[in-house]
């Protein structure tokens, strides 16, 4: 699927930029576990073209899709690109861009940025899916430069990227945001991880998904049936509703940021996520002066849904290395 | 009480210099509830001079204290000082200098910064206490200026300074580091801020003088009884532990530091706090190999004891702002 963008995009936005020669570009890849999406950016996160094609298993099909709709996006200008970018699931190295782990795709170890580089002719940077996605997130909703911005990524697992000051926050150990492995639920599930009660076990999709059967996506049916007083549906909400307070409590009184962005596939549910989660952030509140100064029901934003987040992001944090 | 340092010790400074007029003097200050400590540095936080007095109750008399111990410590350079820092509890507003709800020294509002400058001629600039000294500590300790420092203060109660890339944070609400109120600890006390469980409930110097009443100070002795085989010490100890690894989890695997400092008066324990620690780190590797990589135990350093890590923390992070 291509937006119906002409094939020279670069062209285009050459003729309508004011000064050509300073305007930058770059190529953003989204590697999910059945589609890549790639977009052509420029330096602010506008989105030039858009091209989509199933995901192939096997590290050689993911470059080969990854260089083919790069090509695409790019048409002639490819040489004139400032970077791409990738963001990808499994365990990434940023720096050495390797990429690990990738159970879905089939991939154990892949030379990303250095196969993607040599066969594009352009610098291929390499991040963590989520990561990318709070980059592209924080830009498309106009998040603050300045000080902290979280985003919370509800999907297969739960963990946040962190952006202080406009910069990606990686960490020491690679792990900045890994908050979906802090055991601190009260429910104390086991954990594939090894722990018992990470706040993945509750607040991800996939772990709403094994809570509540009844529906699918779960997690609006989940409500509507909490809503219609379904006592079951009620105390799996409130255990779900629990732990992503418990997950914001801990960036807000961690990192403090202004914003608190919901992504991930579970985010998808809209406003009455948003809704139910205020409600737990008020009933808090209502016992708590300390968290009413937080406010923390007003930071919260949800990811943008009919937009290339993963993409253009992938596409901005690698302008930003 | 003043360390044998002569009255003009800029003087001496400048005469040991090699290009004098670019080195840059700070004064810094750690108002506690007991005592006020005054040091003068240069721009790498070295002490120059220290002054000790006794905290007296009262705005004006802190501001009289504050004021008469920069002078001491200045000598007849007071008008050459970059700035003044103070360092104090309470909720401490650093952009207008403004001071609210110092209990210990029946402060209700007090405009420090504003005062403070007028009467000296010189910027004053105001700090919380806990992020003052993750600022000297980090300093004193020689920590990276790249990435992320954690410095939790175990005091009356639980709260972290955060510095990223050399830079205090302070959040968008005044709230980065307040982890002592987030209310994940399993035992569910009662805390006065309104809710339960917050980590402060166990893991600060003040909760473990309540959990543990035989010795005093309370933690090298409920260390020392659970190593002698005291069930009701073993029993105390593990829960003290164990929230202190939460609280360890919750910076590590949100900003991921490469340092996490332990300080407060709780740290003055020294190593036995580190150990027993480490053994509560050891036991969640045992099931967690993702714990396992991040080597948490390796990232512990204990904040120097006989320095003066409020003061030269105060007069750096104004240096800094």
């Amino acid at each position: 699927m291509t937006c119906p963008i002409d094939s020279n995009p670069i062209d285009e936005a050459l003729k309508a930029a004011k000064r050509p020669s300073e305007e930058t570009f770059a190529v953003g890849v989204d590697v999910g576990g059945t589609k890549i999406e790639t977009v052509l950016v420029d330096a602010t996160g506008m989105v030039l073209a858009d091209v989509r094609v199933p995901a192939r298993r096997g590290g050689d099909n993911v470059i080969d899709d990854i260089a083919r709709t790069v090509r695409e996006v790019a048409g002639d200008h490819l040489n004139e690109l400032a970077v791409v970018g990738v963001g990808t699931p499994g365990q990434v190295d940023s720096e050495h861009g390797v990429v690990r782990n990738v159970v879905n795709l089939d991939i154990d170890t892949l030379e990303l940025g250095e196969k993607g580089s040599k066969i594009l002719g352009v610098p291929v940077r390499v991040e963590n899916d989520v990561n990318a996605a709070a980059v592209g997130a924080a830009a498309l909703l106009g998040t603050p430069q300045k000080g902290a911005v979280a985003f919370l990524n509800f999907g297969t697992g739960l963990a946040a990227g962190i952006i202080i000051d406009g910069h990606l926050q990686h960490g020491y150990s690679g792990s900045a945001g890994e908050i979906g492995h802090i055991p601190i639920d009260p429910n104390q599930l086991p954990c594939p991880c090894g722990q018992h009660g990470c706040l993945e076990t509750i607040c991800s999709g996939a772990s709403v998904g094994r809570l509540w059967t009844h529906g699918n996506p779960p997690m609006p049916d989940l409500i509507r049936q909490a809503r219609a007083g379904n006592e079951e549906a009620i105390a799996v909400l409130a255990k779900v509703t629990h732990a992503i307070v418990d997950a914001m409590q801990i960036v807000a009184q961690s990192i403090d940021p202004s914003v608190i962005i919901f992504g991930g596939g579970m985010a998808k549910t809209g406003e009455p996520l948003v809704e139910v989660t205020r409600e737990e952030i008020a009933r808090r509140e209502a016992s708590c002066p300390f968290l009413t100064t937080l406010n923390l029901g007003d930071r919260i934003r949800l990811a943008p849904v009919d937009q290339p987040v993963g993409a253009v992001g992938a596409a901005l944090a690698a302008l930003q290395a």
